[in-house]
């Protein structure tokens, strides 16, 4: 069900906290915040924008180190201090010209759930709040920040064939090296 | 039982180490402490805040940090450098008009045990000391600072008819948007 | 014999990396060591100098956050940047006139063992390396940086009847407040 | 299998995130990269180099905090930015002199697959990607960067008889004080 779904995606929503990140937040003295990510989870980032996937980041948050953090892999269409999600999620359908269905979105709580109920594709990490994985088509067995990401990503590019092969062929022109 | 004492409840009280952070301060080589806090921890204590609850925070430490993340959260009573926490446990009745029996106080650790004695409902994480848990009426399976003041304020917030229906119907116009 | 071992106990030495800490460090881009400790184990500290427990710390390391760490809790005896344990061990056994049956020595790695195996009494974490296991009198069920000193020093203070009572009696007038 | 191909091996190459680390980098507001390295890890990269095996890292990243972490260490060899770490892996044999099946490499994800398929001994982390995992003689049953590569080298040195003797004897003179 949820891999059929994937045949069909094109653009790509992440939530951030709890999704890229562990759901934690590191506080200093002054107040900063730092967040942490996923260089397995990067890897698939990556090589989903050289795919040619829309990949679109909303957060209610604030927090600059997800601008910096996102744009190194490529990612420069990033949401910040977002009340209604399901506002941009709108927008990044008209912008793309593509309907709800060729949208995959990986949320974990509950401001989340209004979009993954009509996006093509809803999934969420294994520690997700339970009204998300209430409407998720797949829980992914990763924690956010652990690899849920590059779990969920490595599915949809090996469903449309434009995952890695790790003894890549000669007529593979196409896949960058990475 | 403890479902039963959150029908009664209109003050919320939290220690900071070990209930909203994971018990770790990371320290840098100028003596600067970095606390972990939870977003999903957040979400639950901003929704609190808007839903009318009083809440307080207290700690025997002193880091700035504290205040700043729980000031972004909607929380300004906070009590830092606290030795004796059943003080001001008394001035947060006094000030709210409101009696032990109405409070919830979440801590993990030997000095929380003389007001988790007292209080109208006592919670604690999974990790909590033995006496913590000894006077507890509510064990979390959730670990400090990855998600048992989630897990607690969601019962409470539950029992009370005041938690995010994931749905949320027409009628339910106090609902604030997050 | 471990609980035994303790009755007898008079200083306290430990290591800091994979004990005090969680055998991690984290490292900036200007080569700044962040090491991460652990609050409740930092409240079990307190109260054994507060005992008057001689206590002292020894690392190979030579970062600054541990020493301003564990001035923070009272201790003030540390040694960094340390070769030969064993020189140290001996010195505080002369300056607090102790003999070796009278130190509880807690450690995780190699570098350890020569002073684990005279000292009175030896403990390490769960996830010390297996040199050490070997000559440990006593396994924590915790692991470095997550209550392993805490778990050991509790047993210390409790065999010794100097832990703190969760309800303490009028009587009991010595016990600080914390 | 994997121990007999360790008796061969001379030359040491190690993947930096993910295998030296917990695969996470922990961003600041200003972008800054922070990196968890394990200290049990560094204790026996430390030895390695001690006992005169060429050691070298790659890494597709350009953190500097890795630099100034692995310098501590005693490794000075380091790649980063690297795209084909093939040609590092080259340029490493004909710099030492060695064969590819004199060199072990420890990587956790797809871009390390080529260089393992032909080193010598191949290791990688309990969390490394299927693909690094097909392609390993050991998979080990820590993960990056908590004691993976402690536990790998302390294969290759034990059967070289080249670690560290818990209780060294008086003909162990080469044997460096840690």
């Amino acid at each position: 069900m949820f891999l059929d779904k994937l045949h069909h995606i094109k653009g790509i929503i992440l939530d951030i906290d709890g999704v890229l990140t562990d759901a934690t937040v590191l506080v200093t003295e002054t107040g900063e915040q730092l967040r942490r990510f996923n260089v397995r989870d990067g890897y698939a980032m990556q090589l989903a924008v050289k795919r040619g996937f829309k990949v679109c980041s909303i957060s209610g948050g604030k927090s600059k180190s997800v601008v910096l953090r996102l744009n190194s892999l490529g990612i420069t269409d990033i949401h910040l201090g977002i009340d209604k999600k399901l506002d941009v999620f709108n927008s990044f359908l008209e912008q793309h010209a593509l309907n709800a269905g060729e949208v995959l979105y990986i949320g974990d709580d509950i401001p989340d759930v209004p979009v993954m109920k009509i996006a093509g594709a809803a999934a969420c990490p294994a520690d997700a709040a339970e009204e998300v994985k209430a409407v998720s088509m797949y829980i992914s067995p990763k924690v956010g920040g652990a690899g849920c990401v590059r779990d969920i990503l490595e599915k949809l590019l090996k469903v449309q064939r434009k995952w890695f092969d790790a003894e890549p062929s000669a007529h593979d022109d196409s896949i960058p090296s990475a």
